[in-house]
């Protein structure tokens, strides 16, 4: 088992950091803008890129002190089961985030894509809670031949 | 143990990346304008951020096919022992950067800023190769609290 782990501070309230992370308005911000469902725990959340089918979530948790936990129920193949965990903390004039994406079961090419993408949405993330603008997807970051 | 996991797709030949990654005048377009050293397997990297001691790497390994490894001696605690490797491989018309960062012994705070701040290196390796123009510090990118 191998995890993706980040961590960026945004200089922010922590509620702006927590609804930005915790609804659907908030995700169609900082990751893809044809982002759906409902903010509630078993809720999902369908994350679509154009063509591409994107990704089911699963809601397991959704606490306002700074904790929201999601379950990958569809998408590719190696994240089918595999758990994104988010924690708000206050630091000084940031709030911390500490990423996590749990549950791979092999450190496969496309989960190290996958974790410099994650950097480039978590920066995403906090220039959207920052000033109103993130880079979603379609404009997303390119970093490599897998997008 | 866990890893630090990245990879990115750079639009240059193969040879332009490995210099980039295998010479103290490439890494210091990249990751810290003040980066020094000598070239060859046993040879040492010193890479320095202004007032901060920054890190002593050991050239583990150099090989023009595409590979990369060092071992830290000298840093923060966590960093001393670990390894980060480089593995270079040519797809259609990118070379494909696959990284790891190995031998945390904790996935810490420090361990989730490492990886967020790798992913910007990383990029900043891209740009440095793809334009001649990366970020590396001073001017690297700010992710937090930590720099």
């Amino acid at each position: 088992m191998v995890d993706i782990l980040h961590r960026v501070g945004v200089v922010a309230p922590l509620d702006d950091v927590y609804q930005a992370v915790a609804s659907p308005e908030g995700v169609a911000g900082w990751w893809s803008v044809d982002t759906t469902g409902k903010s509630e725990v078993g809720g999902r959340l369908a994350v679509r890129f154009g063509d591409d089918p994107g990704f089911d979530l699963e809601i397991l948790e959704l606490d306002p002190a700074g904790r929201v936990r999601w379950r990958v129920t569809d998408g590719p193949t190696e994240w089918i089961g595999t758990e994104i965990g988010w924690r708000l903390d206050r630091r000084g004039e940031f709030t911390i985030v500490q990423f996590s994406h749990e549950g791979w079961r092999e450190p496969t090419e496309l989960m190290h894509q996958c974790s410099t993408k994650w950097a480039t949405f978590l920066l995403s993330l906090k220039a959207f809670v920052e000033t109103g603008h993130g880079q979603p997807a379609p404009d997303d970051v390119q970093i490599s031949d897998g997008h």
